[in-house]
């Protein structure tokens, strides 16, 4: 009975730690999905590996791929390009195995329209909820401050309803437990496990 | 930031071994939700105790309740009655609790109606996906037992429609391991954070 693997986007606001958890998710050993490997026209860096941190393409050719419509997402930084190419993740999930992307908040609205059935996983600031204690004790924080850091919360609150999940970076482990625990969950989503079982029957 | 608790539903075909994984569950430390204990008008057996493995009530109490609508869901087996009483529900996931029902499929629609926003759970047997290898190596079996299990299984997947999540009882730990990850990710999704995060910015 085979399913086809599940596309997982873990995105966030920067800063947030997506790097480190995703760093984290891929050193542990039950850790059963591919990572998709992100294409850059930047130079690699000391230690750098082609095909291992990075597809390094120069930039004529990136956006040839582009204009091929080899792209998943991409975006630019600072002069250079990245992006997720799309053979990579197609070809995956195909073969039943989960993709994992950890890409910019910005990429993961244009991943949301090519793969409506994704996962989508919101990492959370824990500021987010610290922000109760701090609008509790409102006398003993300066009021700016604490303006600031509300307005900062309603535009995340805001980006966080395209996701389908949140996960608060409070400790890398618990983001982790959750995430994997979300992965587990989503295989057995009867939206997901019904049509394989009525496949089954259709079959014969 | 405190949530409300999460109704969990527990059901599945009969002899499918809902106790077992409901028994399983509770006895490992690290279970977080509260069990429901069942009302019922049999007596009880050797050894049991009222108030830990049910409630048990006279006949004409238990109509009492019915009529007083204090049974989130009850159902009739020969000639006694078992139900759930909403009080003890209601008020512990008030206190921001998750609780847990193990219960008949006819109970879980009904509780479906109260609660459109729990965790419905069908257990499954792992004869449906054992089905797969029945029908590939037809030759081999029973041609009337394969169309009975087929039939039997067409009748599964119709109800598993009703619920959420589907979790196969191929191993009493591998569907216990599930019913927790799905109970993490639940809490995880941005329909139950979203709302939270919002309570807390308007309320200042």
């Amino acid at each position: 009975m085979k399913e086809k693997g599940l596309l997982i986007v873990l995105s966030g606001p920067s800063g947030v730690g997506k790097g480190t958890v995703r760093k984290a998710l891929f050193s542990q050993p039950d850790t059963k999905f591919e990572y998709s490997i992100s294409m850059t026209t930047r130079k690699p860096r000391e230690g750098e590996v082609d095909g291992v941190d990075y597809f390094f393409k120069e930039r004529a050719e990136f956006e040839r791929l582009i204009e091929q419509g080899k792209l998943l997402e991409y975006a630019e930084y600072v002069g250079n390009y990245y992006g997720t190419p799309v053979d990579y993740v197609r070809e995956t999930l195909e073969t039943g195995k989960d993709v994992f992307l950890e890409i910019e908040v910005q990429g993961a609205k244009q991943v949301r329209e090519k793969f409506p059935d994704g996962l989508f996983i919101f990492l959370a600031p824990p500021s987010l909820s610290e922000l109760e204690s701090r609008i509790t004790n409102r006398g003993t924080e300066d009021e700016q401050l604490i303006k600031n850091r509300m307005e900062t919360a309603r535009k995340e609150i805001e980006l966080m309803n395209l996701y389908d999940y949140v996960v608060e970076n409070d400790k890398i482990e618990n983001a982790c437990e959750k995430i994997k625990a979300i992965v587990v969950a989503e295989h057995c989503r009867t939206t997901r496990v019904a049509p394989i079982y009525k496949k089954i029957l259709e079959a014969e």
